[in-house]
């Protein structure tokens, strides 16, 4: 691959053209301003489709030819079901077996189910991924193995590509846990209930040819229609479209360590020392064990102060239902259940509300939720000197992780990492973060439990935090101390082969991953 | 004006330019096969609005002005209020303070509370209107005083319309019962509460500039959201944005007529006869007493059966919702509250929905609701012989009405207009009609007091109902006995001036309104 590179505001080596396709450099938070027009689908009409309503084809093969599946198109699939995901691969297999090649696939995040395809990646199938590359697929990418270079978005960035047309998708295969035969959907109820189904609405909206595939069929209406059938060109039934005890993974599961409770319960001091947990409040907990334990100490401390949370955003699990089911909370925005219960509060609870990354994450709409939530807790595999942080690729360099809605919680009124000061005696807080995903100046505190550091940016929690008996230590402070203990850790060896890039919540480019050595 | 005509699919005369824009005459039910793109709204930056959410501005002049209102600008309103809007004379009283001259007003449909916008049509304020045209504001349009031509479509048409990029709007202005300072809106809630918000859909997602005006602000969020609040540009509180009680008006009220419970009841015995009255049903009465009376006696024959309906298509009134209640339908797709039954079922009834022009109506869609339901009963001011139906038009050539769903419900699997042989003494069924609004094709049944003719497209129709007690006849019988009663009607004499068009689902022009003599 021979690429072109700039170096971007945050000083990192970006390529200006992947696959192809010429990119902008990350400029810096609200610098870059679209000056375009969204993208515009084709124009349907009633007249093509049929007059009862029922859009259902024999297989999805035959919805594939239908949708006129052909090489080099863009095909995107959603994760409700994370590591449950029953039809993805069947898509792939089918490419594979019309002998179809180069197909580009857009997941909304990929997952260790989808290991297999790694084969079609192999044999030109596939050419490259745009979405998170976890676990095998990502140490696949990292070993510059992949055809393409991999484009990882936020959950808003994807809307963002979607709705700007940087991504057109050609087709678009949707899991539904129930449905009708035109197409309205959900992901509330059915043997797979998921919850919801807000990942595919960009999808839903602005692909050329969706299918939608289901192993619940109802009379119509399918109730609620997270998915307007309006949108939806074939249905296909199923016996199974995913597994839906498999959404439960080791991100979405609450921490039962000590040391990460630890983690969970300083980082409830500080909110509420630095005045944040009042009547009315919002809060956010990302993917992690350590963000979804927050909620039981937000609970705790409303509880005992007989004050309420106007919403939490989700992620939502069990404890966050009960948040609700207790009335702390007024509302759950939920963007993805993590858990059973969650599903079911979606389904029986209508203070439990599905959104999607267009109501809380989309950068390039007239504003978004993002901004309105008070405190959000979430992870980071490396943090640098200027908060810069990490979600992506370990600290060996390979990528692991999607960055999830991670970017895009960041613009909240208070952005917090609860992390461990060192993982496997590698110090988390470097000089530099291997790969960066969110600039420090959207990053507000750093929690570990040797100390919590303060962007100096924010002058006011420092100030409202200068008595606390909580330990406030500079992240200067926090890097010696780990490296004190573990030593400084060598810096990693890459090649100058870029194989996947790291996309910014407005489309820019803000960080290259490198092939390992 | 000089304008050039041809001849339409149907016969009729139909300008090929209407205010400066290309037309496209009828060609007949789905041969317009559009090729395009929907129309692309410019790309926001959440960098532009404000970060905690808050677009509150202290005026609608002042949300007028930063929206850059100037002349010749599309200024679009809805009607959830009907005749109680105190909203849309409100900005173009500002437009005329400001001297802005040449608008287009877009409302879903006009009321006889618009009239005092009459003054604004005659000083230039106003250029011309797109949307329904009735009473005082019709009556000056077929008087030829209107600047520019009208236009009038269909809620589903107008849907298309905006979709598709033939009605641009640059500043749409939503009166909202309850929103939040982000402006997610409802219409189901608060002081003001109409139901729901659906007419203006397509302007939230397509305007340039969106504004919502508001008498019931609640802290964010506003649930539940039927305008997103991702789509809004400001917000603007008032005092009161509309009277409820005037949602309630002569079209959408029970009739009381005994002429009319008779054919209410002769409908629904056909119906009965024809075999659409089945557990799982499915049947939409539009406005006009005659139509929603007919709930009343699906009630009874559901009752007495142990069936039930799979769903009822609304506009919604205190018998629909009964039927909900009593669980006689499983679910109404309400698209427009009747009256104050509906929005307390529609705010209360999970089972009550909310749709749009969007799922039910928009022709341009990858299908739509209409085509799903079973039996349709409408109202219409004249039919002819080749059942062609008005409803805009009274037969003094008047444009009195507007369109309403009625095209876009024609599509129901069999739609059925009951209607008097004869108003004050002049026949309902003519030679030709006035205006054309519906294809006969798409017409099944008429029913009258002295009989009921069926088209003789349906020749299963006819065949299940040979052998029934129902007064069964030709049309051209139906038309000979009311003119042995009435008279033959005189035609009404028009001049060669064009004052407004109809236009069909797909956007072409079904039909011309001509200037009364």
């Amino acid at each position: 691959m021979s690429t072109n590179f700039v170096k971007n505001a945050l000083g990192r080596m970006v390529p200006t053209s992947v696959n192809g396709k010429e990119q902008v450099p990350y400029m810096g938070v609200g610098k870059y301003k679209p000056t375009g027009r969204k993208y515009a689908p084709y124009i349907a009409s009633c007249a093509d489709y049929p007059a009862d309503g029922n859009k259902i084809v024999p297989s999805l093969k035959e919805a594939l030819i239908k949708s006129g599946l052909k090489d080099g198109m863009v095909i995107s699939t959603h994760h409700h079901f994370r590591n449950g995901d029953l039809i993805a691969n069947q898509i792939f297999d089918i490419a594979h077996e019309l002998g179809v090649k180069d197909l580009v696939w857009v997941p909304s995040a990929s997952f260790e189910c989808h290991a297999p395809l790694i084969k079609y990646l192999e044999d030109g199938t596939i050419h490259h991924i745009e979405g998170s590359m976890n676990g095998s697929l990502g140490r696949f990418t990292s070993q510059g193995k992949m055809k393409g270079m991999g484009i990882l978005r936020s959950h808003g960035g994807r809307y963002q590509s979607i709705q700007d047309g940087e991504v057109v998708i050609d087709i678009a295969v949707i899991a539904a846990p129930t449905a009708d035969s035109f197409g309205n959907s959900t992901g509330d109820r059915g043997p797979a209930a998921c919850g919801l189904l807000g990942f595919a609405l960009a999808d839903s909206q602005y692909a050329h040819k969706v299918i939608v595939t289901t192993d619940n069929l109802v009379p119509f209406p399918c109730i609620p229609w997270q998915i307007h059938g309006n949108y939806v060109d074939y249905v296909v039934l199923f016996d199974q479209v995913g597994i839906p005890e498999k959404i439960v993974s080791g991100t979405t599961e609450i921490t039962k360590s000590p040391d990460r409770l630890l983690l969970a319960e300083m980082t409830s001091q500080f909110c509420d020392e630095a005045g944040i947990i009042k009547d009315g409040f919002s809060f956010q907990a990302g993917a992690g064990g350590t963000a979804l334990s927050i909620g039981i100490y937000f609970a705790d401390l409303l509880r005992e102060r007989g004050m309420k949370a106007r919403f939490a955003r989700g992620g939502s699990n069990k404890y966050l239902v009960n948040m609700l089911e207790e009335g702390l909370v007024d509302y759950i925005l939920d963007g993805q259940t993590f858990d059973l219960d969650g599903v079911r509060s979606m389904r029986e609870n209508a203070n439990h509300l599905n959104t999607s990354p267009f109501t809380s994450y989309n950068y390039h709409g007239k504003g978004n939720f993002s901004t309105m939530v008070d405190a959000v807790i979430l992870g980071a595999t490396e943090v640098d000197l200027n908060f810069n942080a990490n979600v992506v690729t370990h600290s060996d360099g390979v990528l692991l992780h999607g960055i999830g809605g991670w970017q895009n919680c960041l613009f909240s009124k208070c952005t917090i990492l609860p992390i461990p000061l060192f993982r496997d005696r590698i110090p988390v807080i470097r000089d530099e973060v291997t790969t960066i995903c969110g600039p420090g100046e959207l990053i507000d505190v750093i929690v570990t439990e040797r100390g919590i550091a303060i962007n100096p940016l924010r002058t006011d929690l420092i100030e409202k935090l200068k008595n606390s008996s909580l330990p406030i230590k500079t992240i200067q402070q926090l890097k010696d101390e780990a490296e004190a203990i573990c030593g400084k850790p060598e810096k990693i060896e890459f090649t100058d082969e870029a194989v996947a890039v790291i996309k910014w919540v407005d489309g820019t480019v803000i960080d290259t991953v490198w092939k390992i050595k």
